[in-house]
């Protein structure tokens, strides 16, 4: 054995002896909150022109539809009632509003390990959406989503350490009754996972009882106003510039029950928002200011997320691209929006048009979901197992989305440029004393683990290491995976007490 | 049919009309040499410390190996040979040696209308590589690769718009003699396309015969030096800090045969560079410097790359990681190393580990791709077609990678904000005046073709229109589309006479 092949082994036992240890959280490479900001698709001119215009539009246009209770409550504030029902912002009453508004929120967990503080470039990557169906890749096929298959998400989201957040990415298809869909989703989200949920309450008469659940399971309604661990979701406009009528009313109630409020503009370009990605990135922030006044006239500095949602249409059918470049550059654009608002936000990435999880599916969500990061997107919706453009939820694509989601913030994690980093001695050292190569370096072996993130599926065998092992099927490893997670227990079940409470007032479709 | 419906169809029937047109390359959305650059993974301290740390390893520990024309070159331009046999570079050298460097390089293509122009931001993908294997899809297999497989590579790119140009992705294992190898690599790549091709010469004594090819096929030396269409990858070095001695010699013929060079430093963070992102990009920043004054100083301006190409171990078992994030923020920050330089840049990028063209490949291949885009690389080297790590070459991966490339350059091309993007006036008319949505106006209906681009491959049905389609494969239609593509005559194919002088002068080992 030659020097260096010895040199070479003995680094390799070291390393794998380094490797068997277990992470802890702090020197991990990757984390919730790491800080973006490096990619700016936006000039600081454009920036200025695109809050200019939202400005105008808000003050020009304004919105139809707003509630009688949501009319009273902006006018208060200082909006203006046109004759033709449009309620209009003056450029002073939202800038007097952006002082008053939350620019640190918390988003808790029901685990405290696993909050999000929304504020700079800090980013975080999670589920949303409301797919209709269940992409079952076993049987090449999809079917309609249940409550079952949510809960099911939310088991398999609380092992996945690079996704930081549940919103509920599937709407109960077998449950019938609104109100009964509504609990359940929250029931079944929070028996699976402890870490931040997102829901979206459909009616204002739902909230009542939502709000008697939530209490329950945080151990009353103090407990829950002091560490809110579920938002909601609030499609308060209808695009272009139309306030959503009962969307509103149910935002009222979020906000007078200590309930954090995801301001969630959905435009689509090129049918609901101009086609002109400039121009749907200007109707997306003028709903959202108006969102925002909304929200801090009735409670100043509620938490809030600016939620500037537009989506792409393919121009052709006019049907939504969510894996399109285009969505990509929106999605960025508007985290960058958020920054120069100060304002936390969130936005949609990661969203597949491909309908399984294929190399499509690949390439459509690493796009947007390493650009999302990159901009410093606080929260980065839909970023993981969403195909078929929203319609579609993978379990499968949830858990290699894992191993994406790892590389993503491992590049918005970015570049340490220091002394010590730039290597001058070890390089030194290596070519005029040392083996000529860095395999063994001290360095070498403590960057291992700090410095660079390792998949947990992924595949970086040789050729035929692969073959040796029987050429692995991604897909294959990952339903191995969902059954290995699904056959565990949860680690979020609600403790017996509070579970009969709820089983005893409400109708629970999950099983006890 | 209600009014908004009967509005809709009008919209789509228009767009449909449309979209029958072919698109102008004038018109196209994305097209080769757009500018990137808003992603800036280092700060301009961090440029600067890089830039520095360089000059000082180049002054100070020097570089081991150069063949003896190459010392005569070094000093006789300044450098210092010392007693250990390495040559050093003072830092007043460098600089003199970077005034007189080319800052734009043009690449031709054997067709005008495939020239790449290497200067600022302007960003190139293309394929590049020295694969061993062909993956085989069909059979799920890894295979010898042969040099048919190579002439097949070469006239798919060509049909590629998205792949601008053929640096040769896979060496011709069928060819023993490595004379014979080079020369068949010529000829099976010039033979299936007329973009710019790049090439890597095995041996100093080849390039006598090389270059009697090169004119035989450019029509005479003048016509060939007029418009170089043949560059040369030199992997000038052994990192760390070490000159290759014979790829030296190759780069002193190709410079004086007028062949543009791309100088090559392809050393592994934590095997062959420092394992910090920050010190393997010091390493490949000083051993490309050195390539920069010993191609200068032999040849002021002479067009030539700047070939950082740092390359990522996966650290726990010391084998090559193409696909990680750490590979594509060392990729970007290299971008951005050459504009701080002023020097035409090339690096890698789109590099899987997956060794299929599965999820895991699109994702990895995504990442890095769209960074290096973003942070404006000149050329994006591997971005297409590359599996297990640089090993195997996939032809159907090469087509489905095309699709991807189109969605990076989408994101390359960025936002445009004019008065005219921003939509103030679109928004007012379809909210106070219009049909509340964006279908069918005129502006939507003008951006259809030139804003948004398309997947050739890519699916976008919903899950309804994909099952009543057969639920398409991605992987069938593109090993449908490398039929097709392949059962057609080559575009490139050489001209009969010079054909049967080449065949003539040199064995050949593609049938006539």
């Amino acid at each position: 054995m030659s020097d260096i092949q010895s040199r070479r082994s003995g680094g390799r036992a070291a390393r794998q002896a380094l490797r068997a240890a277990p992470l802890t959280d702090a020197i991990r490479p990757v984390r919730a909150g790491m800080e973006g900001g490096t990619f700016k698709p936006l000039s600081q001119a454009a920036e200025k022109r695109i809050y200019q215009a939202a400005l105008d539009a808000m003050e020009q246009i304004g919105f139809a539809d707003a509630p009688p209770s949501g009319v009273k409550i902006l006018t208060d504030a200082g909006a203006i009632l046109g004759e033709d029902g449009r309620i209009r912002f003056p450029r002073a009453l939202v800038e007097d509003m952006l002082a008053k508004a939350n620019r640190s929120v918390t988003l808790h967990g029901r685990d405290p390990k696993h909050d999000m503080i929304l504020s700079g470039n800090r980013v975080h990557y999670g589920t949303a959406g409301a797919a209709v169906h269940l992409v079952d890749v076993e049987n090449n096929d999809y079917r309609e989503c249940t409550v079952q298959d949510l809960y099911d998400a939310a088991r398999i989201v609380d092992r996945l350490d690079n996704v930081h957040f549940l919103q509920r990415p599937m709407v109960c298809r077998d449950i019938a009754d609104n109100f009964e869909m509504d609990l359940n989703t929250i029931y079944a989200c929070c028996s699976g996972t402890t870490k931040h949920i997102g829901t979206s309450f459909t009616e204002p008469s739902f909230m009542k009882g939502a709000f008697e659940m939530i209490y329950e399971i945080a151990g009353g309604e103090a407990a829950y106003r002091d560490r809110p661990f579920i938002s909601n979701s609030n499609c308060f406009v209808v695009p272009p510039m139309k306030f959503a009528t009962e969307s509103c009313q149910v935002m009222e109630h979020c906000v007078r029950g200590g309930m954090p409020v995801l301001l969630l503009s959905a435009g689509q370009a090129g049918a609901t928002a101009p086609a002109p990605i400039a121009g749907a990135i200007v109707q997306a922030v003028a709903e959202c200011l108006a969102g925002m006044v909304y929200v801090n006239a009735m409670a100043p500095g509620h938490p809030t997320i600016f939620g500037t949602w537009p989506f792409v249409s393919d121009l052709r059918t006019g049907a939504m691209s969510g894996g399109s470049g285009e969505q990509a550059l929106l999605t960025a654009a508007c985290a960058q929006m958020h920054h120069f608002l100060g304002l936390p936000g969130g936005a949609a990435a990661g969203i597949a048009d491909a309908k399984m999880p294929d190399m499509q599916a690949g390439y459509e969500q690493a796009h947007s979901n390493v650009m999302a990061g990159l901009a410093g997107l606080n929260m980065v919706y839909e970023s993981v197992g969403m195909h078929a453009s929203l319609l579609g939820f993978c379990l499968e694509s949830l858990i290699i989305g894992d191993d994406l989601l790892g590389q993503s913030l491992r590049c918005v994690r970015g570049i340490e440029v220091t002394e010590d980093t730039v290597s001058l001695d070890v390089i030194r050292s290596v070519c005029l004393e040392g083996p000529g190569h860095y395999l063994g370096s001290a360095q070498t072996l403590s960057l291992m683990q700090t410095e660079y993130i390792y998949p947990a599926l992924g595949d970086r065998s040789s050729p035929k290491e692969w073959a040796e092992l029987g050429k692995p099927d991604l897909i294959q490893k990952a339903i191995k995976r969902k059954n290995e997670i699904l056959a565990e227990p949860s680690n979020a079940r609600l403790d017996p007490q509070t579970d009969a409470a709820i089983r005893k007032a409400f109708r629970i479709h999950l099983p006890a």
